[in-house]
């Protein structure tokens, strides 16, 4: 049952441009390859239950109190564990220079908050997580791409648009990166690149915005330290518990020099991040990090695995992919008169969802041929059945893959 | 460790407008009578640690999925919960009209995304609830007030603003009101003026924005039916767990007609609320919700009853208390030579904290002899305390109330 308005005009007092209404939720696609789901067979539900509960004997009478009585930049348990993971990335830090976040949407906001103002440049890679792309623009601020090959973000490339910029008298507020499994495209970036960028940004005096949610996931070496760790003073640094444990937990985290820190909180007036979902994460990872991780980015590669070869079954050499270093995302690019957009309709006729390469993209004509595939949440047997109604959904629609373009085709 | 940073200067990008950065946290005062904690001792610690277990092992594998793969509206099995308890407040819903919020303060965000632009005029309480105000205020909108009596708002000089304002061309986006335990002053609206209230929002056109986070803890008798209840079409209702269970507990709700509703779920972009917090309010409250606000009521309301004690023992006739028919707040007028913004500084030298007036109030100096003092946090031996402190701290600063002015006085 909705209930509806009778004779009573509220939408007239709507505040100008916001969206249209959204229909009522109906679920999940069959094959679902959206979003930054994770996977449901690899939940510690029994160890999180238990965590849970020990946790709340623990602390539980503290709920009585905003922030537990622990302060707006939230539970001290958790910042303890935050800080120490943050040194594993090369992060001199302590408690009391994290902020825990409702997930790392609400460290994107704050960073925004803090620095942009309509009509700001903010930098980014040329592909990148589209609720950034969407965040900055929504508060009337232009992204300028900069371009990515198999190590990340071109440095060269990067110096040449500051370079530019400068040169129409434009300061960008900040270079947003994901330098350690990029999203989307799964790439780590060098130390000598993450040298060269700190570099970059003392220069033009544009500080880093760094983004590690992935970061705990790469199949093989540990990564480069964080940007972070290599100049703090230049460096904002937002982390995240969603994809290395849950996306239903919100909990993610924010690390930041004086003043920058302090003004964000400052202007923080949200009653803090759920304290269980802390207390959880806490008690948990306390117990249960590393392995945790190894046996999630293990399944998680197993996924990729499939993933990349019922693509490679289906599409051949039409497709060209980007192997990840880690993460849950497959990008991928089809041939040039795929534009994507036009498959959405069709793929999900034979129940498959898919991010469009354009919402991923600072042009998104640049991404039209792209898309994004998460391999965490669908079982093998949906990667491979949901890859397979995606080719078939695409060759109906663009005549490619062809038929029999390679010659392990069922 | 504060990391601080070392000539880069990144405030020069800050934008304009932002609050001082916030100094560092340094706990809570001896007697904290400010903001609205609950009582640590009547957190259900084991029945909570319970519940939380159980959630998790029943629906633990459903964290993997954005919003527990159940539609951005929350948890199914909370909003179930909701609809249920909303029912008992004389409220026709279904879980699929309840929205599950961040605590009400998200709930204020979204509506006043909704509705607010610079420049427009919504009204309220002429005593009401700081962070509406503040919120409100941070998005250029004026406040008008209508004065209260014990009975609540003031029907006949809401209609008199109304028409007034309506001579000025203006209408106002809403009517804020806390009708059920109004914040501050802890009065519930007869049934006759919320009738009364509904038939003046409908022949103006102005919706009401109704705020119920106190209504479930009244002494005595249930309150008359929510206005949401006897005028869907023309009010937006919010509530919470943070008073009815706990504040750390980031989990309150919102409900509204279509298209209100679903332009509000169409903006909403943070990834949800914290799904554990929600698990574990749905799992304890499906059993406990009757016994355990019964049990909480009893035991704030004999907090009230120390604190007015102590209040009449400490301020004698000079303290004009407005008794609250519920919640965890007392409301009390000084007299009128008694600022009490300049009474912080010399209670906080004691050891107090309060809220003072003015931040509660549409006027400022409307409030400027008012104080908030919540009972709910501290233990029946530290209001005693404090309430003598705070009487201390106001003698010595403007000699009131005077030595002796009431018979009991120690």
């Amino acid at each position: 049952m909705t209930l509806t308005t009778q004779g009573f005009a509220f939408a007239d007092l709507f505040a100008d441009g916001l969206p249209a209404a959204a229909p009522p939720w109906t679920g999940f696609p069959r094959f679902n390859f959206v979003g930054g789901h994770n996977d449901p067979g690899l939940v510690p539900v029994d160890a999180l239950a238990d965590a849970a509960a020990d946790a709340l004997r623990a602390d539980g009478d503290k709920l009585a109190i905003y922030h537990l009585g622990q302060g707006p930049l939230g539970f001290a348990g958790l910042r303890g564990f935050v800080a120490g993971k943050l040194e594993r990335r090369g992060i001199a830090t302590s408690p009391d220079s994290v902020l825990i976040t409702s997930g790392s949407l609400q460290g994107l906001d704050y960073v925004n908050a803090l620095l942009i103002e309509p009509g700001d440049t903010v930098m980014a890679e040329e592909f990148t997580y589209s609720g950034a792309l969407a965040k900055v623009r929504a508060r009337g601020a232009e992204v300028v791409g900069v371009p990515l090959d198999g190590q990340g973000m071109r440095i060269d490339l990067l110096e040449a648009r500051l370079e530019e910029l400068r040169g129409r008298g434009i300061r960008p507020k900040y270079i947003y990166t994901i330098p350690t499994i990029q999203n989307p495209t799964g790439t780590i970036l060098p130390l000598e690149r993450r040298l060269a960028l700190v570099e970059l940004s003392r220069r033009y005096g544009v500080p880093i915005f760094e983004d590690e949610c992935y970061a705990d996931l790469t199949w093989a070496i540990d990564a480069p330290p964080a940007l972070f760790g290599l100049a703090p003073a230049q460096v904002i640094h937002i982390g995240s518990f969603s994809k290395s444990l849950a996306p239903a937990l919100r909990v993610g985290y924010l690390t930041a020099t004086e003043p920058a820190l302090g003004t964000i909180l400052a202007g923080k007036n949200d009653g803090g991040t759920g304290a269980v979902d802390q207390m959880v994460v806490a008690a948990y990872f306390g117990r249960h990090f590393d392995d945790h991780v190894r046996r999630l980015t293990k399944g998680l590669h197993g996924k990729l695995d499939t993933m990349a070869e019922a693509v490679a079954r289906e599409f051949g050499t039409e497709a060209e992919v980007w192997a990840p270093a880690g993460g849950i995302f497959l990008w991928l690019k089809l041939p040039d008169e795929v534009d994507v957009r036009q498959l959405v309709g069709p793929a999900a006729r034979r129940g498959v969802a898919f991010n469009p390469g354009p919402d991923w993209a600072v042009d998104p004509e640049a991404g039209r041929s792209h898309l994004r595939l998460c391999f965490a949440l669908p079982s093998h047997e949906d990667i491979r059945a949901g890859v397979a109604e995606l080719a078939a959904a695409c060759f109906e629609t663009f005549g490619t893959p062809a038929r029999g373009a390679n010659t392990v085709r069922k």
